[in-house]
């Protein structure tokens, strides 16, 4: 059976939602979940509860305000430093957290290590795009400043990933560019062009507007950049329904048809949300890390956890240990 | 009367469409309309038409593929080149293009010359908050690799016009970036913080998923992550209403309410649409130049044609200069 550790501690929403979420993961998949957080409370938390779990007491939390240095450095009775421990130390096939990101980053570097071949670690998500597959995009926010050779050492874990966890049988990678031709964009896309052309499955640039379109599989930028986007396909999906509330509740007609679309839009609303869809794994650190999103709930959290089983079954950092050997000898 | 060139070649559509704009700007506004183009096609257009116009013939057009080195030193017979000529020698006050963004920057740049004080011009464009304001962003792609100084004059230019042309009192400038707090961001955004912080309308960090709610009035960054943000602000706002309307038309009573929403979402489709935003004015050059989207329709010309109207009435050119002078003397 395998085991994941769950840190409890540093997310936005107290430990008990991410604790309900880790009992839920326990009950739904073959899984033992390890809670890294106060004793106490997560004991409180399990009594009566069915499912194969352990604690790991952390007197300390990292907040969303902490340095990743910080962190690292005089939090080292925290729920994070001690759960990615437990990792290293083999007592855990996963680590799985809602904390901050630098931190998170920092800690693992540290304890974990980078896989060989690997400069520098990348966080990916995937999004929905509209023809219902995955696109997933790396670098979301660990590495704000990028070279080119980063850029193509997340291509190739990006194409991993994609292949292995997500099941796109022959993933297409983009860059992230302002324009469609060869020579756009600035010194780093240019950069990274040249490199990324020599794998088999470079699609060439992609423009921002059509991620959603799935065009591409994976899209590769630098974690300043993928941030902005990222927060930017939200912010544009969001002030549209924001909008086309408005507007809609604006005229006597529109109401009643709102009405009448009501479940359609909850469906859709549960579409979009970003806790069907899991958390973005740190690709690239010698073990398997998961971040969930700062505001996980239950929900996000145990789709989170459904992330780490299936990359440990997948046996993904040996997978990319593999594709880079091959791609970046 | 104020004289405006108004550049027919160039864009995605055929010259008919951007003449017709010229046509319906001179008929709504009290304005001189000057095409560059093929001659006779627009003597053609302008057949039994009131209002008072001119032509420049052009004999080449500046295509989408054309390097800006390309059109500046090949294509001196371009409607584009001739265009700005015009300008340059006082023949109008203003030129509008829906051409090629690099070429257009390239020959204004060797043409007009910058205004003193700036180093590299940038391209603005103004966004529809959920306030029912503007925001405006720049840069949005004339510079693909900026220095925290650029971000500096481009928060300058955009205050500028921000309080000038679209009538905002006291505009807050934002800096983009992927965190709220002072330290975050790329070596770019860290430079720029320690500079933006001494203009008194500096509101500090803003991010992506924020802007169209109107938190600032000005959004400053390069122009390659300006180009992503704008597009990915598109791009999840229309994967949105395509998500929506496949929901929707999947249950019986969501077809019979959309059928009732159509027109509260004709309303809404017009308030997104870009061809009602205008142009986008390329600021910091010594003369008025106006960039129109690349598939801008009549009406999109139009607006743009009004967008230089009213930077012609309010002085912009000596109004970017003073304060320019002021903020960075």
């Amino acid at each position: 059976m395998e085991t994941i550790i769950v840190d409890t501690l540093g997310g936005d929403n107290p430990p008990v939602e991410i604790i309900q979420g880790g009992i839920k993961a326990a009950q739904s998949y073959n899984v033992k979940i390890v809670f890294s957080g106060d004793r106490r409370l997560i004991e409180r938390q399990l009594e009566g509860v069915d499912g194969n779990f352990s604690i790991i007491h952390a007197s300390q939390a990292i907040t969303m305000d902490d340095s990743p240095v910080e962190a690292v450095r005089h939090k080292r009775e925290s729920s994070l430093v001690l759960g990615v421990e437990a990792l290293r130390e083999g007592k855990a096939d996963a680590f799985v957290s809602p904390a901050n990101t630098g931190a998170i980053m920092a800690v693992s570097l540290l304890k974990l290590g980078r896989i060989f071949g690997i400069d520098r670690p990348g966080i990916a998500t995937a999004l929905p795009a509209l023809t219902g597959r995955a696109v997933l995009i790396i670098d979301i926010g660990a590495n704000v400043n990028c070279t080119p050779q980063n850029l193509k050492q997340f291509a190739v874990m990006g194409t991993v990933y994609c292949r292995e966890i997500l099941g796109v049988k022959n993933p297409k990678v983009g860059l992230l560019n302002i324009g469609a031709e060869r020579g756009k964009g600035n010194k780093l896309a240019q950069g990274a062009f040249s490199l990324l052309e020599k794998l088999e499955n470079f699609y060439g640039n992609i423009e921002s507007h059509r991620i959603l379109w799935g065009d591409v599989d994976v899209v590769v930028c630098d974690g300043f950049v993928g941030n902005v986007l990222l927060k930017a396909l939200e912010g544009g999906s969001l002030a549209t329904l924001d909008l086309l509330h408005k507007t809609i509740q604006r005229s006597f007609w529109g109401k009643i048809g709102s009405f009448l679309l009501r479940s359609s839009l909850r469906g859709f609303k549960q579409k979009i949300s970003s806790s069907n869809w899991g958390g973005a794994p740190l690709l690239g650190v010698r073990d398997i890390v998961i971040i969930a999103h700062g505001n996980s709930d239950a929900r996000a959290i145990k789709n989170a956890i459904g992330v780490a089983l299936s990359s440990i079954k997948h046996g993904l950092v040996e997978k990319i240990e593999r594709g880079i050997k091959k791609e970046i000898p």
